[in-house]
């Protein structure tokens, strides 16, 4: 039985599975990602761990897909990654299909994470449903009618870069007030480092990461525990907003720093239901990706290959 | 040859047309919607203008199309829509289904409005697109992949209600911030009057319009002309972040205070390019809906019978 390939491009990590026709990922390799500047060496190397992978378990494969920053599912390629050290218009589609002779589809990574979720975990069954990531950056992927929302470029899918707060915090994209600015990993440090400023006159005297600050909120540290009401509170307007545009049954939630759990879960709950628009109360709740969060963004990628095959 | 109706209910009017298989609207009636209390009356008064129509014209129908605030496509009805005079749960589908024995499909009338641009108008052969109309309130529809999005509640595409500034505006749904309380016809004259005490320290000494407002900026007052920057400036950003949401080919724009044309125009393509994520930069068009105003809502009413049946 043929068996298929899911690749999940990060800035740091390239994360490869093998999955077979239940939807287990039966072996995996990496590469990391940030040693690389050549393309043609990345697929090189990307490929001959392919090759391993599948001659050790001596299997056929049917197709490889592929989450990635800025992946294109039209185009098949990324463009201009910011977060990627490999720079340019990047053919992963021409480059891994000339070499393996099967179909190959590309998507952002949130995207590819939505569609695991659709696919093999909590959204199975939605034909309307929302994914937010909570990382890095903040990337979103959306599910209307039963298909991921591409749009007319093929790069649909950007609430992280809805500007939230006109004017507001400066973004990594270069404009302002974005929702990554605020509820990012480094949004969410910003947030703690200016509460922390305000409440005691002076810098914290260690490291802040968004982690750090998840466990101060269980030690009950106020200043963490507001960083995490205000996440909520800018992230609740940002998931009502999007139940404004296509009334998701659902909006997914995963990623770093949502697996802090109840103190960023309860207000933001909270938040949500009171900045809903009266005609969608209760009719959308928010639950958290019910894969694992090393798998989704595999295994979403994998399905992938018969979305575009459906396509073509 | 059958001919089909179109109903379009707004808070004043309910206008109704009959449209021949070549999408053209052959007979007009309407009736006066705040005059109705009670919701047997006002679809006996309609029934009867149907039938009038119908018989007048000498042909049958094979079905019956309707928009209307708060209009849901999954259950055919209206539900409590704030600027209605007759209250409560409005089983439109089942009260004309019954009488006619013909199919009746019900959207909200910002989607009847985008359906209509997608079969007859501007927005033929787009697979992806969103249409804005600015009236009363702020309305929307979108097209997802050839399709009205409706989402899982059948009241999907709401984004005059998208929270713009979050504390913002007093809006009339209760929240605040929301798009609809910067740019539809009352938050433009909100804007005039704001922007004129604080240029002049008085009231103006006028009563205040949205037409009138575009009168002044076609007369060159600065008040004017400032308050529809500052509205292109509100809807730009909307526009952005729906293009974030699903990357459409173009933005339509209809509706009395998109009338005023340049004015508004000329600043929202700026706003709306110099706001919107690089990757998707001269992606989206904007352009004004090209079917005359008080056609629109009739004939995409009118064409949701052909997408109900479809669904069906």
């Amino acid at each position: 039985m043929a068996h298929s390939i899911g690749i999940d491009i990060g800035g740091t990590n390239t994360d490869m599975g093998l999955i077979n026709e239940d939807g287990i990922i039966v072996a995996r390799r990496n590469l990391p990602t940030n040693r690389y500047t050549d393309f043609d060496l990345y697929i090189n190397d990307i490929s001959r761990e392919l090759q391993a992978m599948t001659s050790a378990a001596g299997v056929e494969i049917d197709g490889i897909g592929i989450g990635a920053p800025n992946g294109n599912f039209y185009t098949g390629c990324v463009d201009n990654a910011p977060n990627l050290t490999i720079k340019g218009n990047l053919d992963f589609e021409h480059a891994l299909g000339s070499r393996f002779s099967v179909p190959v589809a590309l998507s952002n990574d949130a995207n590819a994470a939505a569609y695991g979720e659709y696919v093999y975990g909590g959204a199975r069954g939605m034909k309307h449903f929302v994914m937010f990531t909570l990382g890095t950056g903040v990337g979103s992927g959306i599910v209307v009618d039963g298909r991921l929302v591409h749009g007319s470029t093929g790069a649909a899918g950007e609430l992280g870069h809805n500007i939230l707060v006109p004017g507001g915090r400066q973004c990594s994209c270069g404009r302002c007030g974005c929702l990554e600015a605020y509820t990012s990993a480094r949004g969410i440090v910003q947030t703690y480092r200016e509460l922390y400023r305000a409440a005691h006159g002076a810098e914290p005297d260690q490291e802040i990461t968004s982690k750090l600050v998840g466990q101060k909120a269980h030690e009950g540290d106020p200043t963490a525990l507001e960083t995490w009401h205000q996440t909520a509170h800018w992230l609740g307007i940002a998931m009502s907003n999007a139940v404004g545009f296509s009334s998701p049954e659902a909006i997914f939630l995963m990623g770093g720093p949502a697996q802090v759990g109840d103190p960023l879960l309860v207000p933001l709950r909270q938040e949500f239901e009171a900045n809903t628009l009266y005609i969608f109360h209760n009719t959308c709740r928010i639950m958290m990706s019910q894969l694992k969060a090393n798998e989704v963004a595999i295994l979403g990628a994998a399905a992938l290959i018969k979305m575009k095959q459906q396509k073509v």
